[in-house]
């Protein structure tokens, strides 16, 4: 990397714009006409289109002295596809709109391309258009994804019936111990002598897990192959409490989660002792796992119990039941959305704050009588 | 009208969401599935689908002291539509994603939302999606537009030939005249006794034109009626020295505009003259206009002359002759983008200097020798 910075005034809106997107060939049939009109075109033949937005707000949904450019790029387009997937479908294009202040130069912004176009590739994504412009304070990314599936296909969060077995894949609660940890290392970095580095060993899942999630394409193409159509599915964003209760409201039934089957990782469970957190707390609440919550029909259990990287947590109930967890005693406590609440108190927060207002207090639990 | 005000925080963000889009009932066939899962999901057909998306930044892009937000809405969802009539097709969906900041209450949102609910009511276009988080300053909208076009009609910026006449909808530099008005107007209020009520009477239609553009459906159809496809074609968002340039480069043409067919209203050249502006760079540079500019082939010369609304301003050239207005003297001045250079120290830009960013000083000129 070179350490060249351009003022963006030099190169203009369009002049930028150039600049951004010349390395993002078209790669999927159904773009027909990527950037340089006002519109792109594209065509989706027998398919349905999927279409998912997400603003990402510096301050807010992300820390720049802690998150790399590219890293946030990456992020912020496999955010989307994630929730293309959480449909069974498969992303296929996506636009970014950027709002970027005068701190920021060109090579800064190419940074955040690099990732946006990493992820592209990884996804076999195409980027179709967008639009930049300055912002006043920060920087503002906003993308929205296109993808398609066929009609029989398309799974909603609507469909999940009493008796479905409740799935999830991959682990949970990573991601928010991650930034946990990335946080504690910027405060502790403030205060230090120059030349100080944090120590990340033994920690890098975690981190990776903040900084560069993955969407779930495998779990999609495995339950696929293995004969598999769940009949509700949506991606944990906002924390599997949320989730769960999106799944119980959108198709009308109740739950059940067993304590000790939430999946978490070893590192996740240190670094939460480490905290002295509640480590089931941050696996329900946390967010930003983009793990895929799905539902089954009960009779697919034995397809289920064989795949790697799935877990079975629960079940689905009647309404009347609600949402709840069954504890380690066996006990019972509802499930409550303690995730993401961005509209508390927001506005004397500073910009370290983002998690303060994403996730729970430590000392909260998700569960309560 | 109400006088409640509502806390955000009270309502959560699902909560919002959910009271935002509550009036919102699907209506075109391609609508499949609106909000409430992970992706809205649209079914096209035979159709090409087109997608836009613009992100608009307070303090950059609008000014609140002097922009109700119901217009603000209805304007926020009409430059999207804007475009993809500018490729030729018809807005179908859209989504809406908002930034927040704890100074606007849900009221104030909701009447942001009045104004796109009624552009979409206006134009048949249905909300299918969108994300709302909170903001650390200021108020951040972006809006993804998708639209529908058979692939014969789609009209692109890159088809105009030479020989080819170029025509313009309507009239130019009012929406810009319109905004010198209103901070104007700001700036004495700000000074004046409490009470102090603008007299804006006599210049209605420049303040609409900056207010409450509208998308020119009408011309489309006009065009389609009388069988005429463009050869090329956009939306006067920038200022038309920058469309024409675009198609231009688009294109690889040249182009011959006649200083004396720019078509401009009547208000906007007594605003020019009580400005002591030089009303021809208003028009060619102000920019918002949301006209249609485009090329159809010479032999359209007497279905064109027949239509209402639509002025031919001039035509397509070889590339090497370059672009260039025909001032009235008959001297020639090549044509330079000097619409919107949002990037030019932005920084240091109060709320207030949006225009200032937006368009050119008042005593610069949109060519040069």
């Amino acid at each position: 990397m070179e350490n060249k910075q351009t003022e963006i005034s030099t190169l203009g809106e369009f002049g930028l714009i150039d600049r951004l997107t010349r390395d993002f060939p078209l790669k999927n049939e159904s773009s027909h006409k990527g950037i340089g009109d006002d519109a792109a075109v594209l065509g989706f033949g027998d398919k349905e289109a999927l279409v998912t937005t997400d603003l990402l707000l510096e301050g807010i949904h992300f820390d720049l002295r802690y998150v790399p450019l590219k890293h946030l790029g990456y992020k912020a387009a496999v955010v989307n596809f994630s929730d293309i997937y959480a449909m069974n479908g498969t992303p296929k294009q996506i636009t970014v709109s950027l709002g970027v202040s005068s701190r920021f130069t060109v090579e800064h912004i190419e940074e955040l391309y690099a990732g946006i176009r990493l992820a592209c590739e990884v996804y076999g994504v195409d980027l179709v258009g967008g639009d930049t412009s300055a912002s006043v304070t920060g920087l503002v990314i906003s993308i929205t994804c296109l993808g398609e599936a066929a009609k029989e296909d398309i799974v909603y969060r609507s469909g999940a019936k009493p008796t479905d077995l409740i799935c999830v894949s991959g682990d949970l609660g990573a991601a928010y111990m991650g930034l946990q940890l990335l946080e504690r290392e910027n405060r502790v970095a403030a205060g230090a002598e120059p030349g100080f580095q944090p120590d990340f060993s033994g920690k890098e899942y975690i981190l990776e897990r903040q900084l560069k999630p993955e969407a779930r394409k495998d779990i999609v193409k495995m339950l696929a192959e293995n004969g598999i159509k769940p009949t509700s599915m949506m991606d944990v964003s906002d924390g599997l409490s949320s989730e769960l209760l999106h799944i119980c409201k959108s198709s009308d039934v109740g739950c059940r989660v067993y304590e000790d089957r939430i999946p978490i990782d070893y590192q996740t469970a240190v670094m939460a002792e480490e905290f002295n957190m509640n480590l089931v707390t941050a696996a329900m609440n946390g967010g930003e796992d983009y793990e895929l919550l799905f539902t089954v029909p009960l009779a697919d259990n034995e397809k289920i119990e064989k795949l790697k990287g799935v877990t079975m947590i629960g079940y689905v109930t009647k309404p009347e039941l609600g949402a709840a967890m069954v504890t380690r005693d066996g006990g019972e406590l509802p499930i409550r959305a303690q995730g993401w609440n961005a509209f508390a108190d927001n506005s004397a927060a500073p910009a370290s704050s983002a998690a303060d207002d994403a996730v729970p207090q430590a000392d909260s639990t998700d569960v309560e009588k």
